[in-house]
């Protein structure tokens, strides 16, 4: 595997062994080990979900189990939890010969991410002050989720290309840079970003895109970079779903009452939006108006990330109209346009295309978000409700919407900056020669790391159709089966 | 594409070229660009939504967040949300070669209704006296989504015979008479319809086979008319999602409290009954008791069809398992006989079967909540239960069940007389020549509207299995690949 | 069907013919109908889901309609179901031709195992001691689900070797063993098992373990049983939507409160940990590191099953990554190890590895429970903690931690005895031979018992293709197929 006679460049070769047998059940071993090694020092259930809730309740006057946060944000996490685990994994299931490695490896990374950004969003933001424990509840289990989601966004661009050694590499460090800079985002620059335009999609983008620029791959083998019918309708599952539970993503961790309320119809107004905007772009760009399924699997989700800063701000329903109607146009046209040029010049190659699906459209939201909060004003929150949207409260008091405006941009190049620079250091941190990455000519396909079933075409009809009305004919489908493999 | 020289029907030639080039990007755009207008001039969120929530709490003494709405109807909405997109678009995957034109266009079409259904439904039921603002909250989002509910099932009828624009085009007649329907059956009759086996599905389904009756294609090639093994199963997500979430549907938008949780019991029981059915009927209607995946994949789920009237009357939980035990009869009994009849005699080409899945338990659902509500009394109910049921109040406050139970019977009279009639009126609309619409040769084709990707059968076996170990047959494929095209 | 001429095994024949035309719908008809008498007799509205809900809170100065048990439970019934019909119907789809069987089959059985459950549910816990009627609600309606899913466990063992008539009886008996079994455990034992490690898992697992041990086939044609690769992705579907909604299946009847927020927590984070062992052991077993699907497939979802006696104990977060850590080896180990050994030395054909997913995991998960629960103390839960976790009221007051645990082990004993004695009966009425079971040759085959459509490949190119440009080649076509079949 690998012509090494026909070339060889030293320790930058990148057409090694593609061998994982020690390193991946190594990486996964440490890593659980040490999971439950910090956890168990770490982290403890917080006075919603310990069994001392009970008195928790009388002691706060909590009259009712129903005002636990588990009812709040429980249904919300769920449909997060699918977005992650069968909209990401499904979506990256469109290439003909990589579905096992898109659906399994997101699986992979994402059940270690979630332990990981426990530990580390618990070290920034929910260290008990009294007992030195982070606490852990259903909250916590969704931002987990989220953290997750931006090294997700990262193997989108990465897809095909990598081992499930640097993946789990890319995620060590993807969330330790997620919560440095959601914490320097959310607490440092009191920024508001629910549904995370900023810190999950541009950073996330960024991340995955500079990664794939150290790692390009000049000689890399297109012929299994493509989808087929049947993968097509597969990525459909992910995408739909992602789609369906988008208002969910964007709603789960804003406030009770009318913030988780707005924040899912902005959401659903904005998906809706690109929808439209997108079949149109795809059916203007083609011969005869065909439809890509490309651009329809991807860009009409657009909507829902650049809502991710402003959903739970009174944008209006029409205001989340003109973001979905923008997006879709902006997302398909990347797919169109600047993929292509990205590739070509930049040197950038982007499987999924996740610079117009999760970097353009962040980027765009937090823009958004930006200009939403610096234009909020309480004859259209409310005096109490401005206070609680943009949590003008303690050290915040004094804070205006339009220096609020100016904070959210802030949050924008932090984002930007630390998907970018630390992209850059995780990449050179990948291109060393020991990850057991696959050769130019391995990329995009199954083989590499799994076990692939041999095919039904590989069985002659005769066996396939009458196989109870055959006798003997086992040995023979055996020495086919040998002989094709 | 079609072949002209042959055949020259003039003006209504349906043989016309298929290009949406231009009118699909056109329509999308026009539209889309007509809700942002109108959602600017017309929509806002309402009290639950907005952010001066904390105030209007206050001020009607509601003690908690967890008393919004959203808490009550949010995880129900997402329920129906994804039997919208995922259940009914992966049901229209069954086809061969139409399984991106079944989701896909029921893609598009659902997030253009849903827009055009909450102005629709906004203006007839929704508007505020004071401003004249439709206010909108997750109930609304909830209705839109029941709204386009009825044109997918439209679409069942026509699938694979229309194009997106014809679609479009459906939609927007078919949501506007939907709102008008919907208000004369609830608000003018005060019919019960929670989970709209009139309102709904009696509607939607003449609806689509009358227009279906007037795009009758005597010509249509049905070589492309059938599913394949896995088209099959992906159908199959496509109807347990519906089945499973069915119980969601008819409980969304019911009274809280014990209206939601009844109406979810007795849909939960009804579908479980017609699931027996179906198979008994299916295999006793076959040689060797073999049974058919259409019948499984459709008639269970007549059931939840036809408890949408009586879901939340005290129908009891054996009244529902018969309500369920008829349907799965009478459904697949219709897959069996009908259909075949209404295609040879009446010429009706029902692609998906809607008269039996939704029409035909339609009709019966009114039928059986009219004499559930005719029969309701105050020993069964209890007073205070029956006037919350059935909504006594105000000036109904001196309806009798008998009377209910009469208009419940008017109800489907509406129901079908806007079926038929619109049907009909926007049949005649979408026979115009100009909507791009495929040859009869051209049905069923998803070449006809999407880019399909080559299929991996047509990339040489030795390609496929031993990529990596091929150095030069890149060219020696693409010619193959060119060749095949 | 069968070569009855070489081999007559007399009456004890399994070779018999598998036609069900008759059977099927008799076994249908007949228990849809006992089910329709006795729900009339037996079954009613609880107080919470009747019309009296409004007298009912009065009574019981309950202030909201929120306050009703269907918005604590109802998401996580939504869950739960999904995972009955989608989670195992799409686990068992793996089969390159026994996908309709997997998922259809698992369908009808689940829909009729849930009304029966219903009943024996009922007769055993919530039958009212004033009426004598069963009251249902949202909890009888999971309980009914997670009754189904020890039968659905059964029926992975024997997948593709039964027919759908014996996997009605298996049901029928199935149930009725698990409600006894239910009742001993929960009730006489007063043993705590929110998730069913023992009652559901365990019991389940050995139940179809010994059916399939007495229902051996020595010369079992093994051709089919294996996957093809679009089989493998469609199993992943059931596989995340089982692993996602795991949490809300532990938690789904567990205490309103922290008892449901804590028992997914801790069921999130031992599946989580299973996953990165399952794909350690996986790829350290396989020449170059080749990942395994059937492993990724089923034993990550092991931790999960072991948490199902834990989940709501204060078992901490760290102890359920240990439990996770340690099933995922355990259940893989199983798939490479002892799953051979069974089919070979015990002569157990264990088609999907129930042994490993769910019985083996399941025994764990009692001793898992035991171990957690004699370790109580009032320092960690609180002495109201303790006491609302374990129940410690009424006559079991005087219970101490240690007896509880005593007792939890004693439970474990109880599932096992059903499910291997229960498993033995049940197996012996299954040999009986008017079953309509297929022949050795004939397993893992859907052409038995569903009307397969033909596949693409057996349409020449050129009709596929080009089909729109073809004029005369139906007749062509047509013969073609008829060759085929």
């Amino acid at each position: 595997m690998g012509n090494c006679a026909a070339c060889c460049r030293g320790f930058w070769c990148r057409a090694k062994n593609p061998d994982v047998r020690i390193s991946l059940p190594a990486v996964c071993f440490m890593w659980q080990i040490a999971m439950i090694i910090l956890f168990g020092v770490f982290v403890r259930y917080d006075e919603e979900s310990d069994a001392h809730w009970s008195e928790h309740k009388r002691a706060n006057n909590i009259t009712s189990d129903i005002e636990n946060d588990f009812y709040y944000r429980y249904p919300s996490f769920q449909d997060v939890h699918v977005m992650i685990f069968v909209g990401f994994g499904f979506l990256m299931t469109f290439l003909k010969r990589y579905s096992f490695g898109g659906v399994g490896f997101n699986f992979l990374i994402a059940a270690f991410g979630l332990q990981w950004a426990l530990l580390m969003q618990g070290w920034f933001h929910f260290l008990d002050p009294v007992d030195g424990y982070i606490k852990i509840g259903v909250e916590n289990i969704i931002n987990a989720d989220f953290c997750v989601a931006g090294c997700l966004i990262a193997y989108g661009a990465l897809l095909g290309k990598v081992s499930p050694v640097q993946l789990m590499v890319l995620t060590l460090f993807g969330i330790t840079l997620f919560a440095v800079e959601e914490y320097i985002i959310l607490h440092v620059l009191h920024v508001r970003d629910a549904g995370g335009s900023m810190v999950i999609h541009t950073f996330g983008g960024y991340y995955g895109l500079t990664i794939s620029w150290i790692l390009y791959r000049p000689k890399l083998d297109k012929r299994l970079n493509g989808s087929v019918y049947q993968s097509d309708v597969f990525a459909m599952i992910g995408t739909l779903f992602l789609w369906m539970f988008w208002p969910s993503f964007n709603s789960a961790i804003s406030d009770h009452g009318d913030g988780q309320h707005r924040a899912a119809i902005n959401t659903y107004l904005a998906l809706a939006s690109s929808v439209l905007t997108t079949f149109a772009i795809s059916s203007l760009s083609a011969k005869r108006g065909k439809l890509d399924m490309v651009h329809i699997q991807n860009a009409t989700l657009a909507g829902g990330v650049a809502m991710g800063s402003a959903a739970e701000f009174m944008i209006t329903p029409y205001g989340s109209l003109i973001v979905g109607f923008c997006c879709g146009i902006i997302s398909t046209f990347g797919y169109l346009v600047i993929s292509p040029f990205m590739e070509k010049y930049l040197k950038i190659q982007d499987t999924c295309g996740v610079h117009n699906l999760h970097a353009m459209p962040g980027v765009l939201g937090a823009v958004v978000g930006a200009i939403t909060a610096a234009a909020a004003s309480e004859s259209v929150y409310g005096h109490e409700g401005l206070v609680n949207t943009f949590n003008f409260k303690g050290k915040y008091a004094e804070r205006t919407p339009a220096t609020q405006g100016g904070f959210q941009a802030a949050g924008l190049c932090v984002a930007l900056a630390f998907g970018i620079v630390g992209g850059a250091i995780v990449g050179l941190i990948l291109r060393l020669p020991f990850w057991g990455d696959p050769s130019d000519d391995n990329c995009f396909d199954d083989e590499v790391y799994w076990e692939v079933p041999e095919d039904e075409e590989s069985i002659p009809p005769i066996l396939e159709y009458n196989s109870h009305m055959v006798g003997k004919n086992t040995d023979r489908m055996s020495n086919f089966t040998v002989e094709q493999s």
